[in-house]
C-alpha cells in the first residue's frame, strides 16, 4: 500500500501536479451515533470506534491509515469533546493543533469549515479532503488513485479557483437511503482521466425514482466525499452562510494561538447548524464548481447490522459471523447470521436464519437482518421511555 | 384450596379411611438439573428452584403448598447436599429431620426409598406419596382430590398390604417423551370411585406406538407420582433390590439418632443406582400390587422452553411472555415468544417469532420455541469443551 503510493505520489507528474498532491490536507469528521447500530454503537461509544470489520481495525483508524499515505502527517480529525479521549486512544500519534473538539454538535457545515478555515490560515493553497470517520473501503489502492485524480482535479489553475471534487459510488441496488450525484460532461484534467461535471446533487428519491436513477445510468450515490481547495471551500461558505463563516473565520484565526479556547468558547455556541450540502455542495455545483471522480472500490456506510453481516464473511460454523473482543465462546446450530458480544458470556444460538444478536453488558438485541433498519425504532421508544443510560 | 381440603378430609368418611388420611406423609425428591431449560436451570440453580410460570413462587415452594392441605407437616424433602441452602430459603418452615440431604446423587430408588425407610422406622403404618419438585399442576383442588383418592386406594386392609397407587395423566398428545401406565378393571376402594389396577408400565414409546396408545385409549403418561404404604414400598424394594434395602435400612435406622451423619458418611456412597420404576413400579405392577387414579388436573413437566411458553400467557405487547426479576425492560416489534431474565439489561426484540431468549449473567440462550429440545445438545457441547462453570 505504501509503496503504491510512494511510486505514485507525483512520479511522471508535472511541478503543478506534485504541487497540487503536496498541498493535500486530511480532515476525518468522526461523528455520528450510528443509532441503527445500537447497542453497539451508542452515544458513549459511537460507530467510528468500533471494529466492524473483524480486521482487528476501529473504523476511525482505519480511516486514518487509508488516508495517510497520501497526508502523510496532514490529517486532522473533528469530533466531539466527549470523544477526546478515545480518539486520542485510536489515533495517538495526532497532535494536539489537528483536533478539532467540538463542544456541542453543529452539524457539517460547521465542522468541515472549521477544518478548512484553520487550514486556509495556515496555508491559503492548502487542497483539503474530508472523510467520513465511519465508513467501510477496501482496496486502499482503489480508493488513494480515485482521491489522487479528485486532488488533481480540485486544483486551482492559471485563471480558475479549481473545484470542489466529490467521489461518487457507483451503485449497486437503487438504494432510497442515500442522495445521488448526477454526472455530466467529462473534463480534461491532466492526471485525472475519470473525472466529470457535477450536472446536480439530488436528495435521497423515493424508489421509483432510485429505480430509474439505475436504469438510465449517470448517477452514483454521494457518499460525502469530497476534496477541494480551502479558499474554493470557504468563497462558497462566505457567499451562502455569511454568519457561519464569519465566526469560523474567527475562531481559526486564533486556533494556533494562545486564544483559541477562549474565542471558541465564546464564538462556536452560537454558530448556524447547517449541512455541509446546503451550505456549500450544492450552491457550488449550481455554480458550475463541482467535479465527480467515480469511486470504483467498495464502499459501506455500514448503515444497520445487515451490512455488518454483508461486510464479515463467517468464521464460523452455520454461517454465523461473531464480531468483538467479549466472545467466549458460541455455540451455533442451524443457525446463521451476526453476533456481536461485548461481554464474556457462552452465547448459544439455535435454529434462526439471517439472526442479528449484540450482546453489551447494559443491553441485548435480538433481531433479524431483514429488520436491521428498525434498530432506531428500538431506541427511540427507549429514548421515549427515560432509558438514556443505554443509548 | 385450604377451605376445600378442610371440607373434604375425612368428612363423611368411615374410621379406616380416615386413618389412611391421617397417615399420609408427603415426599418431594428436589432433584434434576433440567438441561433442557438451560442456562436459567442449572447445576448450581436446578430447575424446580426457578418460577416457571410467573406465579411468583418456585416450582419446589409450590409443590409444597399443594402437598401442605393434605399432609399438613409431614412433609419430607429429599435433595442434593448443594442445594440445602437454597432448598432451606423457599421451605423455612421444614426441620433437619425432614430434610434428606444426598452427598451423591444415586438414583430415585434410593432417594424415595430412603424417605420410605425413614418414615417406616418412625411409625409403619404411613403412607407415603412421592411427587417430584419441578411439575406444574393446576388446579389444585383437583391434584388434591386425586391424591386423597389415591391414599384411600392405597390404604391396607385386612388381609392385604394396600397397593402402590400412581397417579396417571391423560395424555393430550402422542407424546414418545413420557412412559405410559396401561390401565386395567376397576377396583372397588370405598372413597375412591377413580380406582383402577394397573395392567403395566411400558417404556417411552415410538411414534408408531404412541399414535397407537393414543387411538386405543386405556393408557396414561407416567408422570413418576405415586402413593403407598411405606411397608409395601420396603417389601417390593427389599425383593428386588435386597442391598439396597439393607443400606438405606441402616441409614434410617440411625436417621433420627446421633449416628445418622457417620451411617449416612458410610453407607450411601456404597449404594446402587437405580431407578425407581425398575426397583419397585414395574415389579410391583407385574405383581398385581399397582394401581392407578386418573389425574383430571393440568400437568407439566416443563421439559423445555417450549413448555414454558405454552405455561405462560403473554403479559406484554407481541405476545412475548417475560420471566424473570431481571426484566428492567423488554421492548418488543413484531415478535412472538418467551424471554426470560435473570439481568437488569434492557432487551430490544424485533422482528422474529416464538423466539426464546434466556439471559443470564454468564450465558445467553437464543432459540425457537420450535427448537427447544434442542438445548441439550448445546449443554453437551458446553460440557465437551470445558465450558462446565457455565452449566
Amino acid at each position: 500500500m505504501t509503496s503504491f503510493a510512494s511510486n505514485d505520489d507525483g512520479a511522471g507528474l508535472a511541478a503543478p501536479q506534485r504541487a497540487a498532491l503536496a498541498s493535500f490536507h486530511a480532515v476525518i469528521p468522526a461523528g455520528g451515533v450510528g443509532t441503527r447500530l445500537w447497542p453497539l454503537s451508542r452515544a458513549g461509544a459511537p460507530k467510528f470506534l468500533h471494529d466492524l470489520t473483524g480486521s482487528g481495525s476501529t473504523l476511525l483508524r482505519a480511516t486514518y491509515d487509508r488516508l495517510e499515505p497520501l497526508a502523510h502527517d496532514r490529517m486532522m480529525v473533528v469530533t466531539g469533546v466527549a470523544h477526546k479521549e478515545a480518539v486520542c486512544g485510536q489515533l495517538p500519534e495526532i497532535p494536539d493543533s489537528e483536533l478539532v473538539l467540538e463542544s456541542e454538535p453543529k452539524d457539517s457545515a460547521a465542522a468541515i469549515g472549521l477544518a478548512a478555515a484553520i487550514l486556509f490560515e495556515r496555508d491559503p493553497s492548502i487542497i483539503m479532503g474530508s472523510f467520513a470517520a465511519d465508513h467501510v473501503i477496501s482496496p486502499d489502492g482503489v480508493f488513494q488513485a480515485a482521491v489522487r485524480e479528485a486532488i488533481l482535479t480540485a486544483a486551482p489553475g492559471e485563471g480558475s479557483d479549481g473545484k470542489i471534487v466529490t467521489i461518487g459510488i457507483a451503485p449497486t441496488h437503487a438504494s432510497t437511503g442515500f442522495g445521488y450525484i448526477r454526472t455530466g460532461d467529462p473534463l480534461a484534467v491532466a492526471g485525472a482521466p475519470h473525472a466529470y461535471a457535477v450536472a446536480e446533487f439530488v436528495e435521497k428519491p423515493d424508489q421509483q425514482t432510485a429505480d430509474r436513477y439505475l436504469a438510465e445510468g449517470g448517477y452514483s450515490w454521494n457518499a460525502g466525499m469530497f476534496v477541494a481547495p480551502v479558499s474554493l471551500m470557504l468563497k462558497h461558505l462566505a457567499a451562502n452562510e455569511p454568519e457561519l463563516h464569519a465566526g469560523l473565520t474567527e475562531i481559526a484565526q486564533a486556533w494556533d494561538t494562545p486564544q483559541r479556547a477562549e474565542v471558541t468558547g465564546r464564538i462556536w455556541p452560537n454558530l448556524p447548524k447547517i449541512a455541509i450540502d446546503y451550505a456549500v455542495a450544492e450552491p457550488a455545483a449550481a455554480a458550475g464548481d463541482v467535479a465527480v471522480i467515480p469511486g470504483e472500490f467498495r464502499w459501506d456506510d455500514v448503515g444497520d447490522f445487515a451490512a455488518i453481516g454483508r461486510l464479515n464473511s463467517a468464521k464460523d460454523t452455520d454461517n454465523v459471523t461473531v464480531l468483538g473482543e467479549g466472545a467466549r465462546r458460541v455455540f451455533t446450530e442451524d443457525a446463521s447470521g451476526v453476533v456481536v458480544t461485548d461481554t464474556k458470556r457462552v452465547i448459544a444460538l439455535i435454529g434462526i436464519d439471517d439472526v442479528v444478536i449484540v450482546d453489551t453488558p447494559d443491553a441485548l438485541l435480538v433481531t433479524t437482518t431483514a429488520h436491521a433498519q428498525r434498530v432506531k425504532a428500538a431506541v427511540e421508544s427507549l429514548k421515549a421511555s427515560g432509558d438514556v443510560d443505554v443509548l
